[in-house]
């Protein structure tokens, strides 16, 4: 996620350090700065796991001026929301509509998240071109801060994030599913009175199911057996 | 979320069991249930802050079976994914795809995570009436627990908040502002030939902006007092 950098500003915990590298390395952001950091030690490095590549390209530096230099879009984040809409400083958006909004554009993101005791002061928060809150609880607002960072880029990967291709059924498939599924009813005697509900049970059933094209098979296969067992298609094996 | 139960099965770090503890209480989760566990320590507690009222209302079982006890439906978890469309043991729903489609729902889920290192074994998966796994990095797939799990509540948190109330503006309002602005560009003597890209450009810029019913109100004084400053408005005050 070349667009994007993260800032930790006076990250208290090594240890969340290293689980703010990992989950980077697990969403492909690569990109880390920190403003005056607690000293990197091995709670870091085994927390990072295979995510210490990005804990060794990390930059520290000493003010947040410095970390926000190559940056066009400064982006704060803060637990703390119920102020008011008079409040502009904490004024926000959630991840998923922060994600959404900028998905493509050719910007270069500052992600700012705060110390793990207070968060961001108000004064940085003022610097922020957009803030990013992410809805919790409001008895139990505050995140850890490797969650709160997991938890946003995750937003902005999945924008971007292409499924596995599993092929699905099209509606013929689902169609001839259904007629098998009408004539092992007949075949196995099933009530007059009911097979109508029947059929509609099961053609909702698959509707709902999203069905793969694989799955599709399989079923046509399982039906088709049936029909023979039951004897209603001797002349096919 | 009390058609939620968490389930750790095996976990093998006391800290991440504490970081689920904390992450369920951000997201309103309150049932935890761990299968053999390790034991529960000074870094659980420190970890899960002001969750720890769900550590000390977890319940401990020796087997799956226990844990899944009065649930309806048992879904899995895996970061492991591209084995083909085949292999129906792992094929998935996105965190997402999942909440949205329990919402409302009046059923209770299981919601399995594997230990650290492994993972869910496929007989495990096996047992499970739905899979899930979080879109991630092919080159690192696997992420951290309790960020998988603060992950996945999330996005079942996020299917029912209501977002704090801020009052929108309204077509009227956004028209008001333009013409405004459109009079400012006369008071100011901006260049004739200029002032239709000029407008054009306001107007877009309000109509992506989300803009408040508070916003508008302070745009709207700004842009009165620009007026009175250059002395289009001599008469008001």
């Amino acid at each position: 996620m070349p667009g994007f950098r993260v800032v930790l500003v006076r990250p208290e915990n090594q240890g969340n350090i290293g689980a703010v590298a990992r989950a980077m390395a697990n969403f492909e952001f690569d990109e880390l700065y920190m403003v005056n950091p607690v000293a990197i030690g091995d709670d870091a490095k085994r927390r990072a796991k295979h995510g210490n590549f990005i804990l060794d390209s990390s930059v520290t530096v000493g003010t947040l001026e410095e970390a926000l230099d190559g940056c066009d879009i400064v982006v704060g984040t803060t637990g703390i929301r119920n102020l008011g809409e008079k409040k502009f400083v904490r004024n926000y958006e959630t991840p998923a509509e922060f994600a959404e909004e900028v998905a493509g554009r050719r910007r270069k993101y500052a992600l700012l998240f705060g110390p793990e005791g207070l968060g961001l002061f108000n004064e940085e928060l003022l610097k922020c071109d957009r803030v990013i809150s992410i809805p919790t609880s409001a008895e139990y607002p505050v995140l850890n801060l490797s969650h709160a960072v997991a938890v946003v880029l995750y937003e902005i990967f999945l924008t971007g994030y292409a499924r596995d291709s599993v092929r699905l059924s099209v509606a013929d498939d689902r169609e001839k599913l259904n007629m098998h599924f009408a004539e092992l009813l007949d075949a196995v005697n099933y009530p007059e009175h009911k097979k109508e509900k029947a059929r509609l049970m099961f053609r909702r059933l698959v509707g709902r199911s999203n069905l793969s094209k694989w799955e599709f098979f399989i079923m046509m296969g399982v039906i088709t057996r049936s029909l023979y067992a039951v004897g209603r298609r001797k002349g096919m094996k």
